[in-house]
């Protein structure tokens, strides 16, 4: 694995993501790697992120943990391809899209969750990357993220 | 609209949901209420729920209230269609199959936001249920979720 985290290159000033930001110390703190040509990620879920029945993760988390990993692999993936480092000057930077979740199986709670990400498609400034999340070996989850490149005079109007 | 949450009528085993168990004190809190034929539900974010960008909320948690949100609604129109009491036994529970969200524009931080479901198909055990979210009077984001009734004596195997 690459021994620094996608989000541990996002400049300050985008460094506040509840998800993943490392300047939110109430956040999720999600770290998200290459290893090859898949991107990785491992998170421990707290033992108060479990979901409606006893014993397993939270959905909710299980759809954050996707949404952050799959952007940050968005902004990786769009980093190599244009032969760029990532921390360079300008940022690259992704927003969601839509995310899709599918929960194949309860994901016990207690376990160590595997991310591994694959960028699907590529067109334009959007990026389809794929998600499975697995824990103790067995896919759990799966989810699909459209991610869209920012423009750098981003803006919600 | 009704005085008492969807949520808080799930037995105290079933309550300790991060989104919106009653039971757990780290959590969301997410609270679902029928306004006529639609469920509705406000949610206050945290200064330290902001996403990727400064200003708006986390796609994540917005995922996280589109979840909870949908799959309350999913048991209130089931006990509805039954003629049964919310809390009556045997507990009538949904768990979460997919979910998708559809980002429409960036959702301010600050503002109440106010979710809204309508139930779009009920097949068998499955119930499918549409969500907006708005902010400020503007739908920042669409979710819909297929819910799944649990059997009563369920189990991951």
């Amino acid at each position: 694995m690459t021994p620094k985290a996608f989000q541990d290159y996002y400049t300050d000033e985008f460094a506040s993501c509840y998800g993943c930001g490392r300047m939110n110390k109430h956040g999720l703190q999600i770290k998200s790697f290459w290893d090859g040509n898949e991107s990785v990620c491992h998170f421990q879920p707290k033992h108060y992120h479990t979901g409606g029945f006893p014993g397993y993760v939270y959905g909710g988390l299980i759809a954050c943990l996707i949404d952050c990993h799959a952007a940050g692999t968005a902004s990786a993936i769009k980093h190599r391809d244009s032969g760029r480092e990532m921390g360079s000057d300008p940022p690259l930077r992704f927003v969601t899209a839509s995310l899709h979740v599918d929960y194949l199986t309860p994901t016990p709670i207690g376990a160590t969750l595997e991310l591994r990400g694959n960028v699907k498609k590529i067109k334009g400034r959007k990026i389809i990357v794929g998600i499975t999340l697995s824990a103790k070996g067995k896919v759990c989850a799966q989810g699909e993220v459209v991610a869209v490149q920012m423009p750098e005079d981003f803006s919600d109007d």
